[in-house]
């Protein structure tokens, strides 16, 4: 089985899709989870362009990743300047990665008419800058800017620019279907005659503009790259670039290549969906392999075939991609998910608390909730159900759910006049143990009033709470065409001194559904503390 | 230039898809629709299926279709029966339309372990059922399910089923690749091997469980496949059937073939947002060719290349599809991208005022405005600054803006029990012309609420409201860091019957931040049909 590398550029190129933005955090968690897998090069982002990349490649330096490389992403030198005083490649070297990638221009009119200058210099930018990046003991990727345009207009020209980049030590130069205009027979062709002509690696980055990404990613492979670059779940701008999920199912399952961490294929469901979240983009279900329509199966015959064997109307194993069948209408989590998120409380031999514990996960999936990025809630939902369930068993590894206290009520007040930010109240009565606590606080919105109420009713009984704090805060809408009357789920992460922790609530009131995981993050943090300190 | 004729299979097939149900009302827009612009073939439905597909094709009869001819499906004959007397045949020449379509099992496995009869058998009920439907005067296509998995597995017999449909008289036989399986290379070899067997003409049918639906298609067409089987969008069954949109504007923009009537391919951007409407389902921005996003652009030196020349990022011209090319302004945006976002205003030849609109864009996205998916806003934004500079000079071409009405208060007030949802009322108090309206709506949550309240106040002053619905919500945290306390932009999406616009709003509030996306929303309504009705 040969080996094709897996470049994911969902951080940099991603980022140019429409409604996309990642935060330093998002970027960091996406690197972790990214590098779980087994994809082998992370491109971070582009650190000349913004303050927030140059802090990635600060803070991502502490990450323990276990397999792959970051890669930082830059220009060629300036036209007619040195690479050694260029701000742009110093840049690029201060991000401390193992691996740069340089794009640079293949295509004659664009180099003479956007970026103003002569074949040969550009030729030069190209060789100096990715000598000079070498020369600082980086490993070098040569991204071709507009090469199948380029190669088209002036293939003596598009091929000098590569051959200056592999003389100059590119270890991998990588042919973009920038405009994504380009057909998959003449992918192949092309890649072929470039791999004649070079002796380093070819790699393949196509966008999906005539929805051909994915076969013009697959034919450069079976013409001989060796390289695939793209993001997670196809975001990037216009139509996307070509998405790394379906690219490596069909390397992995349809020809058999090398791809991932072994048994990584099945996380992949697993993965897109976390992307999809982390990013505060809604699943889209009819993705191949992961969406959540991609084996479900509807009519009556179909299904009983189905059922009687799986492959009449399946043409891979969904457990393969770690996705699951869905006979008629359901949003089920399966067993295995599961399985595999309760194997730490070691509860698995007792199969009918595995069974209300997944029942209870696909009650809840209906509503609308999403346990991929709140992972403490579901700890949450794991004690609670374990508790109703035969709580002398279960016990010694996994302190029950209790409620640390209860709501009696509480109450939200927006006043708004004809200007400026409204004047926001709330006010909580809850009962801790046998007292009562009835506080209020003002907020600079609903959710932060009524944070700050809550906090402040129950800090005299928990101090460790003055440890915590939120540090993001989502709310999707689960069924968009219901407009304003949908229901929407509220994702938050919190932290203290050690930890990180997502928690979810669900509701048709967006309050209500940020009291449910606010509740949630501060039960979890209570829990955490109680099983640290035994 | 030689001819690809489009079969669809939008109502039959696609409406097989998750979430999408066509009346029969519905159909019969569809219909003429994609007669208009000349889809060769249009699948009306399943006569044995349900009552609503038989009073379609009874109804579709007096439609005056231009073009296309109607087609109905069926499967062969039951086993062990003549064709004569088989219900479901009878159902399909009842239908009364001029194609029909038999679908037949070419897997020997689906005819003895699904179908449970024998190979012969099958073979005999595939040549019956199109032989009496061609004796009854029809023209038949024969569709062969499964047909690449059941070559792969005996391809002896997948071609003897083929040649039973064609002996007896089908006009094509197409061959459908049900499980979405196969891969373009092995599309073209295998199409390529049946039309050396085969004197009829070969179709096409493709899923898109490998996300190479479009490529399969193409590879089809290219080894000699003369019909194209697909619905509009891509909806259909888990992952879809092959998008008709992106096979017909690859079919004829890159490889030159004839398909549709002439000039029709620049309405196929209007055609694929219709048939959503119609299906009820939201757009998808980043979809080849037609979506909002497919020729969007963002990025300082990026967009000032587009607008030099736009084939430098740009592989078709978006109006050959009858899309439009659209500057995105975002973080990255400069100068350059204001100036080409507001050449339709006809404001560049005035400097200053660029200036100004340039500043106010960076001081809103400074407080967390993202102007991205929300060119509603950016819309309002530049009318506000064209307003507070010379407005004598720049009224031409634009409505200035004018508050369509002012608010005095609003007021939301959230109140929660124990458990269950929260009960939520808003109040408001506007004041449009010289009279003041005072309202109060309870919602599901407070935006729906205030939403409510606004409406109620409203639509008696601007009827046109009850057009607009609002289709997508979502809050993202712009300084995650602040937790709670944190500013938050909410987006809103609004339409009508002919338009899909964005909104943003940024407060520390939430609640304010959806109040001002929302009068965006409702104000860029009002500025559209002020402007429509000249």
């Amino acid at each position: 089985m040969s080996r094709v590398s897996i470049y994911d550029t969902t951080l940099r190129d991603g980022s140019q899709g429409e409604g996309v933005n990642f935060s330093l955090q998002d970027k960091l968690l996406l690197t972790r989870r990214l590098d779980e897998i087994g994809v082998d090069y992370i491109e971070g982002g582009y650190p000349l362009s913004n303050p927030k990349d140059f802090e990635y490649f600060q803070a991502v330096r502490d990450l323990p990743l276990t397999h792959a490389k970051v890669c930082a992403f830059g220009m060629t030198r300036r036209k007619n300047a040195p690479a050694e005083t260029d701000t742009c490649l110093k840049a690029l070297l201060d991000a401390q990665t193992p691996v740069v990638t340089i794009v640079g221009k293949t295509w004659d009119f664009h180099v003479t008419d956007v970026l103003g200058t002569t074949l040969d210099e550009n030729e030069r930018m190209i060789a100096d800058s990715v000598a000079y990046c070498k020369s600082q003991g980086r490993e070098v990727f040569y991204d071709a800017e507009h090469f199948f345009d380029g190669y088209r207009a002036n293939p003596e020209y598009a091929l000098r620019t590569l051959k200056a980049a592999a003389t100059a030590g590119a270890a991998v130069v990588v042919l973009c279907d920038t405009n994504g205009g380009t057909m998959p027979e003449r992918v192949a062709e092309v890649v072929q005659t470039v791999k004649r002509e070079l002796a380093c690696e070819i790699g393949i980055h196509c966008h999906n503009d005539c929805e051909l990404a994915v076969a013009n990613s697959l034919s450069a492979v079976r013409a001989g790259a060796a390289q695939v670059q793209g993001t997670m779940n196809g975001i990037g701008e216009r139509c996307g670039n070509v998405d790394l999920v379906s690219v490596i199912a069909n390397l992995a399952l349809k020809y058999g290549f090398d791809v991932l961490k072994p048994n990584s294929l099945t996380r992949l469901t697993e993965t897109s969906r976390y992307v999809y979240e982390v990013a505060n983009l809604n699943f889209r279900n009819g993705q191949p392999f992961v969406g959540v329509s991609a084996f479900a199966h509807k009519g009556g015959m179909h299904t009983h075939a189905v059922a009687k064997n799986p492959t009449t109307y399946e043409h891979v194993r969904p457990e393969a991609v770690g996705n699951e069948r869905r006979i008629l209408v359901s949003e089920l989590s399966g067993r295995s998910t599961i399985l595999t998120k309760t194997a730490k409380y070691e509860l698995n031999h007792d199969k009918a608390l595995m069974t209300k514990i997944l029942s209870a996960v696909q009650d809840l999936e209906n509503q609308g909730y999403e346990f991929e990025a709140a992972e403490a809630s579901f700890d949450l939902l794991v004690r609670k159900v374990a508790k109703l369930h035969k709580p002398w068993e279960v016990d010694k590894k996994l302190k029950l759910y209790k409620p640390w206290f209860e709501r009696i009520t509480y109450r939200v007040n927006i006043e708004a006049r004809e200007a400026g930010t409204p004047i926001t109240e709330a006010t909580v009565r809850l009962k801790v143990g046998d007292q009562i606590e009835h506080t209020a606080s003002e907020g600079d919105g609903p959710v932060n009033a009524l944070d700050g109420a809550l906090r402040k009713a129950l800090v005299r009984f928990f101090p460790s709470l003055t440890e915590m704090q939120l540090v993001d805060y989502k709310v999707r809408v689960v069924n968009p065409r219901a407009g304003t009357a949908a229901r929407v789920r509220v994702v938050i992460e919190s932290r203290d001194g050690t930890d990180v922790w997502g928690t979810v609530g669900v509701s048709e009131n967006v309050i209500e559904a940020s009291w449910l995981a606010l509740v949630d993050s501060i039960e979890y943090k209570l829990f955490k503390d109680q099983e640290a300190s035994g």
